[in-house]
């Protein structure tokens, strides 16, 4: 494995640009405080931008038209962060590729090239990893499990135990409904520590391409999670709901069963759905419990507060 | 081990019904779209039913009285989703007993026969664990912890842990208060993926007889679960609680210490209960921060929004 | 390793005293129940001490000036609670050191003096572990942790795994930020089961001495969380926040990014503070989403229902 560098020839293709001939090349990303000749730096505006010209850093992405162009170390694009990360993922690729020897990966299960695999995880009898994945340790994949390609699954995630479904009798006791259904994590899903999502119970639970979960995030059996999805961490979400593409859940979110949540919402941090309803509208935020639109949810809250003079 | 197959002969007894004398016999439940004729499926209601008519399935669970009785698929009984869940659990009884190799089992704790043990499981030194349990892959499982028989622990659950109890010194800083006690989970208690349940701090937790637990679920040192009650993901409670039988706590539902739940209270998703509090009324259900009945949770979101009305 | 006992003397030095040449011993801690002879209980009140006087324990810890001091049993102190609970730390000290054979400990990572690890518990390349810490089982610490000494780390936690951070791009799909920094320790924290702590994004995430967390919190990247801080179970703390010395936040607690809690501030459970905002009040409570002083909340309950008479 070469050592990770990554040239300015290869930024320039990562971000679609003509090649300059520039030959420089860099071996990491830092922050100001830790930079150095070979790291590269970002600013997003011109206080940071300013900043990060007086650091020791070897290339600075900067916004479209900053100043000091001059200054060989300042490389405009039009969205700094956005460049920086890109360079994260080129170097990412020089991660060896490992399967822990404590890996518990039964000879039913199928894992693809390319993917690494951390101590304890265990990928049991029947499950599918793709390739070029990262599963980390103690991890566990029941054999309901089918993962595309460049997932990122973190420490202690479970993915695909019975969802939690019980016919009650008359005796007050309860049975399980059968819980038997596939999970299926589609390519480049990134799911974080300690994140459990449930098999559905008899069809499937579903994990749209390039959607990205947070840690301790639960989601229930037989939902349907749209791609490029947001969900920040200690989201919960009962079974039978639906998350449309591009929504953004925010930290602590909750989802009674049965909800359904349009394309591109964005719902703000522990807000609450009640079971069955549906919330609609790309780019519009909603908050509370219930969740209302935000510019309603903030003259609630107002007009709460203002209660207050009156006694 | 056969293969799973269940008899009409062996549905009627466990519905409790007279033998027909009718010979044929299943391999799976399904849902419709994927039935076939070894396959059972259920309706609850008429409209369900036509479609289970329209599918391939080998047997149908339909309500009393349903049309079509000439249709030699279809069996009526008075709870078509009970009998199917019934069925699940008599094809679950040919699921095959394992203790993985890789199950790290201290020779000083104890596993009742029929008990299957997944792949890096932990059960330490002191810990009992009954009969015909199924134990997931990666589950803790301390010394002080009691399981009875039937039990469900699905991955990454912590059964055990030291509970969160400190006394503060004059220095500010905190010194732990003993956290020894015992964890007793009762007969047919199901626990989800990554729940946490914390031992006794002198005295002992318990979770009664058929109590039903979902995933990311965590309860406090001393609590007194009953029986037959719900926890749905991610509901809270805090230490020293008592939470009678047949209680239903939605999604997310947080109790502070010492908080006493009635008999058959039905606490609604997010809902919050303030330490030292008592909800009671069976069937009756709680809802909001603080929990209060659900018509006067209603009727209080109703006149708060009401209000906008007023600017 | 000696059998654990804890003499008259022993308790004398712990709490400052002069030794009274008093010899008798002790084996345990116990409540009143389960008293014996060879047991300490504590009597935090006068109700409490006449319980405490009817059991059969050895010693009594009871508030000073309690009655019955001619009975030998009672031991007066300050505050009893927190006499126990140093005994408790005393007999601690009897525990054996561990590391389990199972646990998977990176030839490349650091384990200090005096550590126990538990079954399964991975420690991955370049993580050091102090001295006298409790890991247990089936956590995982990545290579960026460091750990400080007598930390106590429960049953599947995950430190150090990678934040929740990532850029859009113009197609919708997001890209991740690095996630390559730190996460630091200090000493004498505990941190309960199934918590999970990540890494910085550049920098480093941090949490101060003597801060005791309960299980399920979760706190994200780039996090500095100071000394003897509590946090109760389910509490969620999201990227960059600040939450300064002694602060302390009861369960389900959330705080959106770049939430700064002033020293001592008290946050109710389930309170939550929207993103960039900061509390401060060393002992002023907060409740409530958004958090407002409890005072306020509390008028805010209280006319909100009133509201409820004029329809």
């Amino acid at each position: 494995m070469s050592e990770p560098t990554i040239k300015i020839k290869e930024i320039e293709e990562l971000l679609g640009l003509e090649s300059s001939g520039d030959e420089r090349w860099f071996l990491r990303l830092s922050n100001y405080d830790d930079a150095g000749l070979d790291s590269i730096v970002f600013a997003q505006d011109q206080s940071a931008f300013e900043k990060a010209l007086a650091s020791s850093a070897g290339l600075i992405f900067a916004p479209m038209g900053s100043a000091h162009k001059h200054d060989s170390r300042v490389f405009p694009v039009k969205d700094p962060k956005y460049a920086f990360a890109l360079c994260g993922r080129w170097l990412d690729g020089f991660a060896s590729m490992v399967i822990h020897p404590t890996a518990l990966i039964d000879a039913a299960a199928s894992v693809g090239y390319g993917t690494s695999i951390g101590a304890g995880a265990v990928i049991e009898a029947g499950a599918i990893v793709g390739e070029n994945c990262f599963i980390g340790s103690n991890v566990t994949i029941y054999g309901c499990a089918e993962i595309g390609d460049y997932v990122v699954v973190q420490a202690g995630a479970v993915l695909g135990a019975m969802g939690f479904g019980y016919v009650r009798g008359e005796d007050g006791s309860y049975v399980r409904f059968p819980q038997q259904g596939r999970l299926v994590i589609e390519d480049d899903v990134e799911i974080g520590a300690n994140t459990t999502i449930d098999r559905g119970a008899l069809g499937e639970t579903r994990i749209g391409r390039g959607t990205k979960i947070d840690n301790q995030v639960h989601i229930g059996h037989n939902c349907r999670i749209g791609k490029n999805v947001i969900m920040a961490s200690q989201v919960g979400i009962s079974g039978s709901c639906v998350v449309e593409d591009g929504a953004v859940l925010a930290g602590q979110v909750g989802l009674g069963d049965h909800v359904s949540i349009g394309p591109g919402v964005i719902l703000g941090g522990a807000s609450g759905v009640f079971p069955g309803k549906r919330l609609e509208g790309p780019g519009q935020m909603f908050m509370g419990v219930p969740a209302e639109p935000l510019k309603d949810y903030l003259k609630t809250i107002a007009r709460v507060r203002r209660l207050k003079g009156r006694d």
